[in-house]
Protein backbone atom coordinates (compact mmCIF):
# COMPACT_ATOMS: atom_id res chain seq x y z
CA UNK A 1 0.00 0.00 0.00
CA UNK A 2 1.44 3.51 -0.86
CA UNK A 3 1.55 6.39 0.79
CA UNK A 4 -1.54 8.02 -1.08
CA UNK A 5 -3.30 5.35 -0.69
CA UNK A 6 -3.40 4.64 3.39
CA UNK A 7 -4.04 9.00 3.43
CA UNK A 8 -7.34 9.90 5.28
CA UNK A 9 -9.50 13.00 4.90
CA UNK A 10 -11.16 13.54 8.43
CA UNK A 11 -14.69 14.88 8.04
CA UNK A 12 -15.95 17.39 10.27
CA UNK A 13 -19.64 17.81 10.86
CA UNK A 14 -21.54 20.44 9.69
CA UNK A 15 -25.03 20.13 10.68
CA UNK A 16 -26.83 17.87 12.93
CA UNK A 17 -30.39 16.68 11.95
CA UNK A 18 -33.68 16.81 13.88
CA UNK A 19 -35.87 14.52 12.99
CA UNK A 20 -38.84 12.45 14.28
CA UNK A 21 -37.34 9.24 13.81
CA UNK A 22 -35.98 8.94 16.83
CA UNK A 23 -34.57 5.00 15.99
CA UNK A 24 -33.67 3.39 12.83
CA UNK A 25 -36.70 0.70 13.11
CA UNK A 26 -39.53 2.53 11.12
CA UNK A 27 -37.48 4.79 8.76
CA UNK A 28 -38.24 4.36 5.67
CA UNK A 29 -35.53 2.83 3.01
CA UNK A 30 -35.38 5.87 1.01
CA UNK A 31 -35.98 9.21 0.89
CA UNK A 32 -39.26 11.06 -0.21
CA UNK A 33 -41.28 8.23 0.29
CA UNK A 34 -43.18 10.13 3.10
CA UNK A 35 -44.05 13.58 4.19
CA UNK A 36 -41.86 13.81 7.53
CA UNK A 37 -40.23 17.46 7.57
CA UNK A 38 -37.04 17.57 9.65
CA UNK A 39 -34.78 20.70 10.45
CA UNK A 40 -30.99 20.61 9.56
CA UNK A 41 -29.21 22.40 12.81
CA UNK A 42 -25.79 24.10 11.39
CA UNK A 43 -23.37 24.05 13.42
CA UNK A 44 -20.36 26.78 14.63
CA UNK A 45 -18.66 27.56 12.04
CA UNK A 46 -20.86 26.69 9.34
CA UNK A 47 -23.94 28.41 10.52
CA UNK A 48 -22.97 31.62 8.91
CA UNK A 49 -25.95 33.09 6.98
CA UNK A 50 -23.94 34.01 4.26
CA UNK A 51 -22.95 30.44 3.24
CA UNK A 52 -26.41 29.87 2.52
CA UNK A 53 -27.15 32.82 0.20
CA UNK A 54 -29.25 31.87 -2.91
CA UNK A 55 -29.69 28.50 -1.72
CA UNK A 56 -33.81 28.80 -1.33
CA UNK A 57 -33.30 29.01 -5.34
CA UNK A 58 -33.31 25.42 -5.33
CA UNK A 59 -36.28 23.26 -4.52
CA UNK A 60 -34.54 20.53 -3.89
CA UNK A 61 -30.78 19.65 -1.49
CA UNK A 62 -28.33 16.94 -2.01
CA UNK A 63 -27.77 16.00 2.32
CA UNK A 64 -24.20 13.96 2.38
CA UNK A 65 -24.55 12.47 6.39
CA UNK A 66 -23.13 9.91 8.35
CA UNK A 67 -24.57 6.39 9.32
CA UNK A 68 -23.82 7.12 12.72
CA UNK A 69 -25.75 4.84 14.36
CA UNK A 70 -24.10 2.21 12.40
CA UNK A 71 -20.21 3.37 12.56
CA UNK A 72 -20.04 0.50 15.37
CA UNK A 73 -20.89 -2.66 13.55
CA UNK A 74 -18.35 -1.92 10.90
CA UNK A 75 -19.17 -2.55 7.05
CA UNK A 76 -19.75 -5.82 5.28
CA UNK A 77 -18.88 -7.28 1.65
CA UNK A 78 -22.26 -8.18 0.88
CA UNK A 79 -25.56 -7.48 1.88
CA UNK A 80 -29.45 -8.56 1.72
CA UNK A 81 -31.14 -6.00 0.46
CA UNK A 82 -34.51 -5.78 1.79
CA UNK A 83 -36.62 -5.46 -1.69
CA UNK A 84 -34.92 -8.67 -2.64
CA UNK A 85 -37.06 -10.44 0.49
CA UNK A 86 -34.03 -10.50 2.80
CA UNK A 87 -32.60 -14.00 1.28
CA UNK A 88 -30.25 -12.82 -1.81
CA UNK A 89 -27.46 -11.02 -1.33
CA UNK A 90 -25.74 -8.47 -3.30
CA UNK A 91 -22.37 -6.41 -3.22
CA UNK A 92 -22.53 -3.22 0.05
CA UNK A 93 -21.89 -1.27 -3.31
CA UNK A 94 -24.70 -2.02 -5.43
CA UNK A 95 -26.91 -1.09 -2.33
CA UNK A 96 -27.67 1.80 -0.31
CA UNK A 97 -27.06 -0.06 2.69
CA UNK A 98 -25.60 1.53 5.74
CA UNK A 99 -23.07 -1.28 6.48
CA UNK A 100 -20.56 0.57 3.83
CA UNK A 101 -17.11 1.62 3.90
CA UNK A 102 -16.71 5.25 4.96
CA UNK A 103 -20.54 4.52 6.58
CA UNK A 104 -21.66 7.87 3.91
CA UNK A 105 -25.49 8.23 3.11
CA UNK A 106 -27.37 10.86 0.69
CA UNK A 107 -30.60 11.60 0.35
CA UNK A 108 -32.20 14.01 -2.14
CA UNK A 109 -35.02 15.90 0.25
CA UNK A 110 -37.17 19.20 -0.80
CA UNK A 111 -36.09 22.26 1.24
CA UNK A 112 -39.17 23.82 2.49
CA UNK A 113 -37.17 27.34 3.84
CA UNK A 114 -33.72 28.37 5.33
CA UNK A 115 -33.85 30.06 8.58
CA UNK A 116 -30.66 32.25 8.63
CA UNK A 117 -30.28 34.69 11.08
CA UNK A 118 -27.98 35.91 14.33
CA UNK A 119 -29.33 32.82 16.28
CA UNK A 120 -27.85 30.33 13.66
CA UNK A 121 -28.87 29.12 10.43
CA UNK A 122 -31.92 26.06 10.40
CA UNK A 123 -32.72 24.12 7.41
CA UNK A 124 -36.72 22.71 7.20
CA UNK A 125 -36.92 20.35 4.46
CA UNK A 126 -39.37 17.56 3.57
CA UNK A 127 -39.25 13.75 2.88
CA UNK A 128 -36.03 12.88 4.97
CA UNK A 129 -34.90 9.10 5.67
CA UNK A 130 -32.56 10.10 8.53
CA UNK A 131 -32.63 9.39 12.45
CA UNK A 132 -32.86 11.91 14.86
CA UNK A 133 -29.31 13.23 15.49
CA UNK A 134 -27.47 12.68 12.12
CA UNK A 135 -24.31 14.24 11.34
CA UNK A 136 -24.43 15.95 8.46
CA UNK A 137 -21.45 16.59 6.31
CA UNK A 138 -22.33 18.13 3.08
CA UNK A 139 -25.09 19.98 1.45
CA UNK A 140 -25.31 20.69 -2.19
CA UNK A 141 -28.26 21.98 -4.59
CA UNK A 142 -30.05 19.74 -6.56
CA UNK A 143 -29.34 20.59 -10.37
CA UNK A 144 -31.53 18.73 -12.70
CA UNK A 145 -29.82 18.62 -15.74
CA UNK A 146 -27.06 17.07 -13.80
CA UNK A 147 -28.75 14.72 -11.25
CA UNK A 148 -31.60 13.60 -12.49
CA UNK A 149 -30.69 10.64 -14.97
CA UNK A 150 -34.23 9.35 -16.38
CA UNK A 151 -33.51 6.92 -18.55
CA UNK A 152 -31.22 5.52 -15.66
CA UNK A 153 -31.65 1.83 -15.14
CA UNK A 154 -31.85 0.83 -11.85
CA UNK A 155 -31.72 -2.79 -11.86
CA UNK A 156 -32.89 -4.58 -8.98
CA UNK A 157 -34.20 -1.51 -7.28
CA UNK A 158 -35.88 0.00 -10.09
CA UNK A 159 -39.60 0.03 -8.64
CA UNK A 160 -40.46 2.39 -5.89
CA UNK A 161 -41.57 0.57 -2.53
CA UNK A 162 -45.46 1.10 -2.18
CA UNK A 163 -48.01 0.59 0.76
CA UNK A 164 -47.84 -3.07 1.58
CA UNK A 165 -50.46 -2.68 4.45
CA UNK A 166 -53.54 -1.37 5.10
CA UNK A 167 -53.37 0.51 8.32
CA UNK A 168 -56.13 0.86 11.19
CA UNK A 169 -56.26 1.95 14.76
CA UNK A 170 -57.55 0.11 17.57
CA UNK A 171 -60.43 2.56 19.36
CA UNK A 172 -57.65 3.49 22.54
CA UNK A 173 -55.17 4.65 19.41
CA UNK A 174 -57.24 6.50 17.98
CA UNK A 175 -58.66 8.14 21.09
CA UNK A 176 -55.34 8.70 22.24
CA UNK A 177 -53.98 10.42 18.80
CA UNK A 178 -56.96 12.42 18.16
CA UNK A 179 -56.11 14.51 21.63
CA UNK A 180 -52.61 15.26 20.30
CA UNK A 181 -52.51 18.87 19.20
CA UNK A 182 -51.44 17.54 15.58
CA UNK A 183 -53.68 15.01 15.26
CA UNK A 184 -54.23 14.94 11.35
CA UNK A 185 -50.28 15.19 10.57
CA UNK A 186 -49.59 12.24 13.08
CA UNK A 187 -52.12 10.04 12.21
CA UNK A 188 -50.61 10.35 8.30
CA UNK A 189 -47.04 10.23 9.35
CA UNK A 190 -47.98 6.98 11.42
CA UNK A 191 -50.02 5.28 8.38
CA UNK A 192 -47.53 6.18 5.44
CA UNK A 193 -44.53 4.83 8.04
CA UNK A 194 -46.24 1.61 9.13
CA UNK A 195 -48.20 1.36 5.66
CA UNK A 196 -44.38 0.36 4.08
CA UNK A 197 -44.38 -2.00 6.53
CA UNK A 198 -40.83 -1.38 7.78
CA UNK A 199 -40.85 -4.90 9.65
CA UNK A 200 -37.35 -7.12 7.99
CA UNK A 201 -38.11 -8.91 5.39
CA UNK A 202 -37.13 -12.26 7.08
CA UNK A 203 -39.35 -11.44 9.68
CA UNK A 204 -42.32 -11.12 7.22
CA UNK A 205 -42.66 -14.43 6.29
CA UNK A 206 -41.96 -16.10 9.48
CA UNK A 207 -45.89 -16.33 9.90
CA UNK A 208 -45.50 -16.06 13.58
CA UNK A 209 -47.33 -13.36 15.24
CA UNK A 210 -45.70 -10.71 17.06
CA UNK A 211 -45.74 -7.21 17.95
CA UNK A 212 -43.56 -4.51 16.50
CA UNK A 213 -42.89 -0.92 18.23
CA UNK A 214 -41.16 2.04 17.62
CA UNK A 215 -40.17 5.14 18.81
CA UNK A 216 -41.20 8.18 16.37
CA UNK A 217 -41.85 12.39 17.40
CA UNK A 218 -41.52 11.42 21.20
CA UNK A 219 -44.67 8.16 21.21
CA UNK A 220 -44.20 4.97 21.89
CA UNK A 221 -46.27 2.98 18.76
CA UNK A 222 -47.02 -0.43 18.85
CA UNK A 223 -48.89 -2.21 15.87
CA UNK A 224 -49.34 -6.33 14.89
CA UNK A 225 -49.50 -7.29 11.53
CA UNK A 226 -52.22 -10.11 10.42
CA UNK A 227 -51.95 -10.93 6.67
CA UNK A 228 -51.73 -7.63 4.63
CA UNK A 229 -53.08 -5.09 8.02
CA UNK A 230 -51.09 -3.48 10.36
CA UNK A 231 -53.22 -2.70 13.76
CA UNK A 232 -51.88 0.05 15.84
CA UNK A 233 -52.55 -1.30 19.24
CA UNK A 234 -51.03 1.15 21.29
CA UNK A 235 -49.79 4.66 21.24
CA UNK A 236 -48.53 6.50 24.09
CA UNK A 237 -45.97 9.39 25.49
CA UNK A 238 -42.62 8.22 25.74
CA UNK A 239 -41.48 8.29 29.47
CA UNK A 240 -39.23 11.39 30.05
CA UNK A 241 -40.25 12.74 26.20
CA UNK A 242 -42.79 15.33 25.28
CA UNK A 243 -44.47 14.61 22.39
CA UNK A 244 -43.53 17.22 19.73
CA UNK B 1 -19.19 23.21 21.43
CA UNK B 2 -20.48 19.95 22.60
CA UNK B 3 -18.01 16.56 22.33
CA UNK B 4 -20.84 15.35 20.01
CA UNK B 5 -20.22 18.54 17.80
CA UNK B 6 -16.32 18.16 17.64
CA UNK B 7 -16.28 14.72 16.30
CA UNK B 8 -14.50 13.63 13.73
CA UNK B 9 -15.30 10.92 10.96
CA UNK B 10 -11.96 9.51 9.11
CA UNK B 11 -12.42 9.03 5.48
CA UNK B 12 -10.85 6.24 4.00
CA UNK B 13 -10.50 6.52 0.40
CA UNK B 14 -11.85 3.54 -1.21
CA UNK B 15 -10.52 3.73 -4.47
CA UNK B 16 -8.67 6.29 -7.13
CA UNK B 17 -9.69 7.47 -9.93
CA UNK B 18 -7.73 7.26 -13.41
CA UNK B 19 -8.79 9.94 -15.80
CA UNK B 20 -7.38 11.75 -18.77
CA UNK B 21 -7.85 15.35 -17.24
CA UNK B 22 -4.45 15.84 -15.32
CA UNK B 23 -5.14 19.34 -14.38
CA UNK B 24 -8.18 21.42 -13.14
CA UNK B 25 -8.05 23.46 -15.99
CA UNK B 26 -10.18 22.35 -18.67
CA UNK B 27 -12.81 20.00 -16.79
CA UNK B 28 -16.08 20.29 -17.14
CA UNK B 29 -18.39 22.43 -14.36
CA UNK B 30 -20.78 19.25 -14.08
CA UNK B 31 -20.52 15.70 -14.70
CA UNK B 32 -22.03 14.24 -18.43
CA UNK B 33 -21.55 17.23 -20.60
CA UNK B 34 -18.40 15.54 -22.26
CA UNK B 35 -18.14 12.00 -23.35
CA UNK B 36 -14.37 11.40 -21.57
CA UNK B 37 -14.31 7.50 -20.21
CA UNK B 38 -12.52 7.18 -17.26
CA UNK B 39 -11.65 4.18 -14.79
CA UNK B 40 -11.94 4.10 -10.71
CA UNK B 41 -9.53 1.44 -9.53
CA UNK B 42 -10.48 0.03 -6.28
CA UNK B 43 -8.19 -0.14 -3.02
CA UNK B 44 -7.36 -3.15 -0.73
CA UNK B 45 -9.36 -3.97 1.11
CA UNK B 46 -12.68 -2.77 -0.81
CA UNK B 47 -10.76 -4.42 -4.10
CA UNK B 48 -13.18 -7.39 -3.64
CA UNK B 49 -15.43 -8.86 -6.17
CA UNK B 50 -17.70 -9.64 -3.94
CA UNK B 51 -18.54 -6.07 -3.31
CA UNK B 52 -19.51 -5.10 -6.56
CA UNK B 53 -21.97 -8.22 -7.41
CA UNK B 54 -25.01 -6.59 -8.90
CA UNK B 55 -23.24 -3.37 -9.02
CA UNK B 56 -23.80 -4.06 -13.17
CA UNK B 57 -27.93 -4.07 -13.11
CA UNK B 58 -27.18 -0.49 -12.77
CA UNK B 59 -26.71 1.86 -15.67
CA UNK B 60 -25.66 4.84 -13.55
CA UNK B 61 -23.47 5.30 -10.02
CA UNK B 62 -23.11 8.26 -7.79
CA UNK B 63 -19.33 8.79 -7.21
CA UNK B 64 -18.49 10.56 -3.80
CA UNK B 65 -14.89 12.07 -3.60
CA UNK B 66 -12.72 14.29 -2.17
CA UNK B 67 -11.51 17.62 -3.63
CA UNK B 68 -8.41 16.72 -3.21
CA UNK B 69 -6.59 19.60 -5.19
CA UNK B 70 -8.36 22.17 -3.55
CA UNK B 71 -7.59 20.78 0.37
CA UNK B 72 -4.50 23.22 0.93
CA UNK B 73 -7.07 26.13 -0.05
CA UNK B 74 -9.32 25.29 2.15
CA UNK B 75 -13.18 26.77 2.51
CA UNK B 76 -14.74 29.89 1.66
CA UNK B 77 -18.05 30.93 3.07
CA UNK B 78 -19.35 32.80 -0.71
CA UNK B 79 -17.95 31.86 -3.99
CA UNK B 80 -18.23 33.44 -6.85
CA UNK B 81 -19.83 30.80 -9.68
CA UNK B 82 -18.86 30.70 -13.58
CA UNK B 83 -22.36 30.63 -14.57
CA UNK B 84 -22.86 33.93 -13.00
CA UNK B 85 -20.11 35.38 -14.95
CA UNK B 86 -17.64 35.43 -12.06
CA UNK B 87 -19.16 38.45 -10.70
CA UNK B 88 -21.71 37.41 -8.34
CA UNK B 89 -21.55 36.09 -4.93
CA UNK B 90 -23.45 33.26 -3.58
CA UNK B 91 -23.36 31.12 -0.35
CA UNK B 92 -21.14 28.08 -0.59
CA UNK B 93 -23.95 25.74 -0.02
CA UNK B 94 -25.71 27.32 -2.75
CA UNK B 95 -23.14 25.88 -5.31
CA UNK B 96 -20.76 22.38 -6.13
CA UNK B 97 -17.90 24.58 -5.52
CA UNK B 98 -14.63 22.49 -4.13
CA UNK B 99 -14.02 25.21 -1.80
CA UNK B 100 -16.55 23.86 0.72
CA UNK B 101 -16.21 22.61 4.19
CA UNK B 102 -15.37 18.44 3.68
CA UNK B 103 -14.20 19.53 0.60
CA UNK B 104 -16.88 16.61 -0.41
CA UNK B 105 -17.42 16.31 -4.21
CA UNK B 106 -20.49 14.50 -5.85
CA UNK B 107 -20.99 12.71 -9.46
CA UNK B 108 -23.79 11.10 -11.13
CA UNK B 109 -21.59 8.65 -13.93
CA UNK B 110 -22.74 6.09 -16.46
CA UNK B 111 -21.22 2.79 -15.64
CA UNK B 112 -20.19 0.98 -18.56
CA UNK B 113 -18.77 -2.06 -17.23
CA UNK B 114 -16.87 -3.63 -13.96
CA UNK B 115 -13.78 -5.14 -14.27
CA UNK B 116 -13.48 -7.46 -11.08
CA UNK B 117 -11.30 -10.92 -10.75
CA UNK B 118 -8.26 -11.54 -8.77
CA UNK B 119 -5.69 -8.79 -10.31
CA UNK B 120 -8.52 -6.16 -8.70
CA UNK B 121 -11.49 -4.39 -9.43
CA UNK B 122 -12.09 -1.53 -11.84
CA UNK B 123 -14.86 0.61 -12.59
CA UNK B 124 -15.21 2.19 -16.24
CA UNK B 125 -17.42 4.82 -16.34
CA UNK B 126 -18.20 7.99 -18.36
CA UNK B 127 -18.96 11.57 -18.41
CA UNK B 128 -16.41 11.67 -15.31
CA UNK B 129 -15.50 15.29 -14.37
CA UNK B 130 -12.86 13.90 -11.94
CA UNK B 131 -8.94 14.99 -12.21
CA UNK B 132 -6.83 12.21 -12.68
CA UNK B 133 -5.89 10.88 -9.08
CA UNK B 134 -9.16 11.68 -7.42
CA UNK B 135 -9.56 9.74 -4.00
CA UNK B 136 -13.22 8.22 -4.33
CA UNK B 137 -14.33 7.91 -0.95
CA UNK B 138 -17.87 5.69 -1.30
CA UNK B 139 -20.26 4.36 -4.47
CA UNK B 140 -23.88 4.12 -4.46
CA UNK B 141 -25.85 2.66 -7.48
CA UNK B 142 -28.23 5.61 -9.11
CA UNK B 143 -31.98 4.98 -8.00
CA UNK B 144 -34.51 6.79 -10.20
CA UNK B 145 -37.47 6.85 -8.09
CA UNK B 146 -35.41 8.34 -5.28
CA UNK B 147 -32.49 10.23 -6.94
CA UNK B 148 -34.39 11.83 -9.99
CA UNK B 149 -36.13 14.85 -9.26
CA UNK B 150 -37.86 16.09 -12.50
CA UNK B 151 -39.47 18.57 -11.14
CA UNK B 152 -36.59 19.94 -9.15
CA UNK B 153 -36.45 23.53 -9.70
CA UNK B 154 -32.58 24.11 -10.00
CA UNK B 155 -32.51 28.09 -10.10
CA UNK B 156 -29.36 29.66 -11.12
CA UNK B 157 -27.48 26.56 -12.27
CA UNK B 158 -31.34 25.58 -14.25
CA UNK B 159 -30.06 25.17 -17.34
CA UNK B 160 -27.61 22.87 -18.59
CA UNK B 161 -23.99 24.62 -19.64
CA UNK B 162 -24.00 24.53 -24.12
CA UNK B 163 -20.97 24.92 -26.50
CA UNK B 164 -20.18 28.41 -26.42
CA UNK B 165 -17.20 28.27 -28.58
CA UNK B 166 -16.58 26.89 -31.91
CA UNK B 167 -13.43 24.78 -31.84
CA UNK B 168 -10.77 25.25 -34.69
CA UNK B 169 -7.47 23.63 -35.54
CA UNK B 170 -4.17 25.03 -36.93
CA UNK B 171 -2.89 22.63 -39.23
CA UNK B 172 0.31 21.66 -37.46
CA UNK B 173 -2.23 20.23 -34.49
CA UNK B 174 -4.57 19.02 -36.96
CA UNK B 175 -1.33 17.02 -38.27
CA UNK B 176 -0.13 15.93 -35.05
CA UNK B 177 -3.86 14.82 -33.67
CA UNK B 178 -4.35 12.67 -36.99
CA UNK B 179 -0.86 11.03 -36.09
CA UNK B 180 -2.30 9.67 -32.73
CA UNK B 181 -3.67 6.00 -32.62
CA UNK B 182 -6.95 6.79 -30.93
CA UNK B 183 -7.28 10.54 -33.67
CA UNK B 184 -10.94 10.20 -33.62
CA UNK B 185 -11.70 10.22 -30.19
CA UNK B 186 -9.32 12.66 -28.66
CA UNK B 187 -10.15 14.95 -31.64
CA UNK B 188 -13.76 14.86 -30.40
CA UNK B 189 -13.05 15.12 -26.52
CA UNK B 190 -11.00 18.11 -27.05
CA UNK B 191 -13.71 19.95 -29.31
CA UNK B 192 -16.36 19.33 -26.26
CA UNK B 193 -13.77 20.25 -23.99
CA UNK B 194 -12.48 23.82 -25.09
CA UNK B 195 -16.47 24.59 -26.64
CA UNK B 196 -17.39 24.49 -23.08
CA UNK B 197 -14.72 27.41 -22.35
CA UNK B 198 -12.62 26.54 -19.63
CA UNK B 199 -11.90 29.88 -19.40
CA UNK B 200 -12.33 31.93 -15.86
CA UNK B 201 -15.64 33.86 -15.95
CA UNK B 202 -13.76 37.03 -14.62
CA UNK B 203 -11.04 36.54 -17.95
CA UNK B 204 -13.48 36.19 -20.64
CA UNK B 205 -14.74 39.59 -20.69
CA UNK B 206 -11.15 41.15 -20.10
CA UNK B 207 -10.85 41.26 -24.20
CA UNK B 208 -6.93 41.42 -23.53
CA UNK B 209 -5.79 37.94 -25.99
CA UNK B 210 -3.61 35.41 -24.14
CA UNK B 211 -3.34 31.70 -24.88
CA UNK B 212 -4.66 28.86 -22.60
CA UNK B 213 -3.29 25.43 -22.32
CA UNK B 214 -4.13 22.02 -20.42
CA UNK B 215 -2.93 18.66 -19.80
CA UNK B 216 -5.02 16.20 -21.23
CA UNK B 217 -4.27 12.20 -21.77
CA UNK B 218 -0.75 13.18 -22.41
CA UNK B 219 -0.90 15.53 -24.36
CA UNK B 220 -0.35 19.46 -23.88
CA UNK B 221 -2.93 21.47 -25.96
CA UNK B 222 -2.71 25.16 -26.72
CA UNK B 223 -5.20 27.55 -28.01
CA UNK B 224 -6.68 31.14 -28.45
CA UNK B 225 -10.09 32.79 -28.11
CA UNK B 226 -11.42 35.58 -30.75
CA UNK B 227 -14.68 36.78 -30.47
CA UNK B 228 -17.03 32.76 -30.39
CA UNK B 229 -13.86 30.87 -31.69
CA UNK B 230 -11.09 28.61 -30.24
CA UNK B 231 -8.02 28.29 -31.96
CA UNK B 232 -6.47 24.91 -31.21
CA UNK B 233 -2.84 26.39 -32.34
CA UNK B 234 -0.75 23.54 -30.77
CA UNK B 235 -0.73 20.17 -29.36
CA UNK B 236 2.16 18.05 -28.15
CA UNK B 237 3.30 15.04 -26.30
CA UNK B 238 4.07 16.09 -22.46
CA UNK B 239 7.68 15.38 -21.53
CA UNK B 240 8.10 12.22 -19.26
CA UNK B 241 4.53 10.79 -20.64
CA UNK B 242 3.17 8.88 -23.02
CA UNK B 243 0.24 9.72 -24.82
CA UNK B 244 -2.26 7.35 -23.78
Amino acid sequence: MSARQSEMFPLRPIGRVHSPFEEKFGIPRQPGLVHVPAVIEMLPPYAHPEMFEGLEEFSHLWISFVFHACLEQGWRKRVRPPRLGGNAYKGVFATRSPFRPNHLGLSAVKLDRVDAGEGGVRLHIQGADLLDGTPVVDIKPYISYADSVEQANSGFAAECPHAQLQVLFSPEAERFLAGLPDAEKRTCQLVEIISLDPRPAYRKSSGRERSWGMRFAGLNVRWEVREDQAWITDISIESGVRAS
